[in-house]
């Protein structure tokens, strides 16, 4: 059976406690009424408050010129239930298919966006481009998280982080030591 | 007893593989004779050969003027047995303590670049600056990797990722599933 995360409305400065332990991400996005997803391990927080992101996407991909012109996209979470639809997605090359319907997966609207959210993920980032400038030499979008919606348990998901060679690293324990920090390292 | 990992040179285009899961890191860096180390969770892959690397390291942080006057630095992969020395360098601010010698960790001479390595961590990956414009706006260093050296074992470090409020998670198991993937995918 599918799983069906609850979700809420999740404060945007505090998105990276998903995004920087580097786990892959699905992301979609929307371009004269046609919807993609792909599969994406290379992104990285750059501030906390706006929330913003920075990814690669090599321009091979059909995402980005979909993003680069929509200036839009959805960052979603998979957690590890969905590995197969992860390798899968990678795998999918080509305009014409619908990957939602391929895969299984449920487009769900978005709050801001006009890009749909993928439900079976854990989190959903809703995305739009702050920065193009860097894109015709490094294939590198700088975006701003305009909504997130989060699932609200469990409190830990089970992201899968790749590692290349088809091997995923999948997260293990969390351990918490908030009082060995200084209160504005936290 | 602390532990010693034995070394070898490891393939450049391959240190994805220690990277792009999302584990924080140590930057060690050099100026004018002095060392400093700073902790960083915020780095993204940009390209596998030439292998390059992205961070974001703010300008209120010493390392960055060091790193940006040197045009070098090395990034170590710590692992679990270095946490507590990972929270009290990030909680370190300050130019005149040499924090090899305050937390107790061995520099070691790189083969390329001018900066030391810290002997303690599990892979040590020495970087040149690429490109500094982005500095200015977004404190993003674009480096390339010049020179890599990665622990003989463990095959899977425990690596540990930040997830911010003082939370840490650690690398679980590793899943391989090559035969599934597309070889260009890998």
């Amino acid at each position: 059976m599918k799983k069906q995360y609850k979700k809420e409305n999740f404060p945007l400065s505090k998105i990276r406690r998903y995004l920087e332990p580097g786990p892959i991400v699905l992301v979609s996005s929307s371009w004269k009424g046609k919807n993609n997803i792909m599969t994406m391990g290379w992104h990285i927080m750059m501030e906390l408050s706006p929330s913003m992101i920075g990814c690669f996407i090599t321009n091979a991909n059909h995402s980005y010129e979909m993003i680069k012109r929509s200036g839009e996209c959805v960052i979603n979470i998979p957690t590890m239930d969905l590995i197969d639809k992860v390798i899968g997605i990678g795998n999918s090359h080509g305009t014409r298919m619908d990957k939602f319907e391929k895969f299984g997966l449920t487009p769900e609207e978005s709050e801001i966006v006009n890009v749909s959210v993928i439900r079976e993920c854990y989190a959903n980032f809703e995305c739009k481009i702050k920065e193009s400038h860097l894109l015709p030499k490094y294939n590198f979008f700088i975006l701003e998280v305009v909504a997130a919606r989060v699932a609200t348990s469990p409190k830990y998901p089970k992201t899968i982080h790749y590692t290349g060679d088809g091997v995923f690293m999948v997260s293990g324990k969390h351990i918490a030591f908030p009082e060995k920090f200084k209160r504005q390292n936290l």
